[in-house]
């Protein structure tokens, strides 16, 4: 977003001392929705968590593909990728030259908007679209190089195939599986399906290397098809890596040489011990991060 | 509610043509909430929809256990019934008195607030508390007396032990299936699980009668556990009819003699078809809607 001009408002508070605007609601700065949007009624909607670097949004095509994808799959208009953009760029802007703060989170949410009757979608459907700005999150430098420590969650993910791989609103599942621990010292948490299989984690993917090969479990029936997810996948490919996408049990996710979980935001992190199960980080794991750190510079919107 | 002092701002509000206040968040008269509202963001947190009648409102007190039961199972605080009940009060007066309105329906939303770090809950935990007035739906009276036609939905609801009977904001499923017919001469859809067994309607709960006795689906797997439904129990205790919850297959429920659905806006509907398979409406039937009523008349918050 560095290209685009600076909005002149963001000079104007930045000289009187005001903050920037770091929500937009339908294009304009309020923090708040209707009581009546069906995004906090049913969760009826979708979101997307965009790393800012550098005052640049990552990934940001891969993002719109997968939101626009996810409307579809849920008969949501398609979303207005041109005022989201406009959006993100004022805010992003107003945090650049108001809180000189040039890294961070950019939060999209499109809800199917108020109306309808009850469960009943509203006709015509008149989408919410909430953009919004976060500080990036401050874990340790050391979870992406040395890895993390994770468990296993008790909770298990419920197997739908019309929810599975969208990134929808419907997150209590994740709410509650996160909520299982509270040492600091245990970075995330790994959920497996109904049947046992191991799906992600509560917010990452997992990939397994075994023989410098890369699984990483099937989201047909639940989970959330992350950005970074299919960008490891292309990277593989790229780098004649091979990868599958399958089922795997949680016993044979152990039984992997190493294991490394992605998103959009941490990137990728290591996976150095689930539970008292340790794990070396081995080369094909480290010859992925340091790709994506490459693709994470090249691939940010402008 | 009648019984309670008419609010002296109402009276004003009439005088001069304004209408009443609908909406109460966190028992201030806004219409918004928290564009970062953790009930808006991953769907985390519940609802209540009660039915109004003569300014009174229906079946309180079951409404308000089921809703301290959820936050239980959630993880949220304990409601504060008192100022729910204050402020529903405050409501129904006002639509009372300024809108010459009386009957309608109550939704009440719980939800864990703003905070938190990604789906990591915040410490401590400030829910959000909604209290909206709704006018009622305008079902035709002929639903109740002479039944409904139904269809059988394609969305399957995923199994979920931690979330089944509860009644909160994750509701895509019902979306969804609600999405699948629009012909208005459909009523309601029943919902199967991913096993075929038949669970309840994508607005109702279901109970099948055959030889005199009642069925009605075990809801520990998936569904909501509706306050009529419970009723309904109650009732067939009370009569001497038997009445077992267990799992049913969509094949045995439509072998019954007759079925019908229930929630707490629309009472009580006889089925009269299922897709093309009709039903009679049977004695059994007749006997528990009729006694319904008079429980709805009677157990009301004065």
């Amino acid at each position: 977003m560095s290209k685009q001009p600076v909005n002149p408002i963001d000079e104007e508070r930045a000289g009187v001392g005001l903050p920037a605007p770091c929500v937009f609601v339908n294009g304009e700065a309020v923090t708040t929705v209707s009581a009546a949007d069906r995004g906090l009624q049913y969760g009826d909607g979708l979101f997307e968590t965009i790393a800012v670097a550098g005052g640049r949004l990552e990934f940001w095509d891969r993002h719109m593909a997968r939101l626009i994808e996810g409307c579809s799959r849920l008969g949501l208009p398609a979303p207005d990728i041109e005022a989201l953009a406009n959006e993100a760029g004022i805010l992003l802007n107003g945090q650049r030259v108001v809180e000189a703060v040039d890294a961070g989170v950019l939060k999209i949410m499109v809800t199917r908007g108020t109306g309808g009757r009850g469960y009943r979608m509203p006709d015509p459907i008149e989408a919410t679209r909430i953009v919004s700005f976060h500080p990036a999150p401050d874990y340790p430098a050391a979870f992406a190089r040395d890895g993390i420590r994770v468990r296993v969650c008790e909770t298990r993910l419920a197997e739908q195939k019309q929810l599975a791989g969208i990134k929808h609103l419907n997150r209590l599942e994740n709410v509650l599986a996160r909520a299982e621990w509270d040492d600091p010292a245990i970075a995330e948490g790994l959920m497996c399906d109904q049947a046992g299989r191991v799906i992600e984690g509560v917010m990452t993917n997992l990939f397994c290397v075994t023989d410098g090969a890369l699984r990483t479990p099937d989201l047909s029936r639940c989970g959330v098809a992350g950005i970074i997810r299919t960008l490891v996948m292309e990277i593989a490919e790229e780098k004649g890596i091979a990868c599958e996408v399958t089922d795997i049990s949680l016993k044979e996710a152990l039984s992997s040489d190493d294991l490394f979980l992605t998103n959009s935001v941490i990137g990728l992190w290591p996976i150095r011990a689930v539970a008292d199960q340790s794990f070396a980080i081995g080369p094909v794991t480290t010859k992925i991060r340091l790709a994506l750190i490459d693709r994470r510079r090249a691939e940010t919107k402008a």
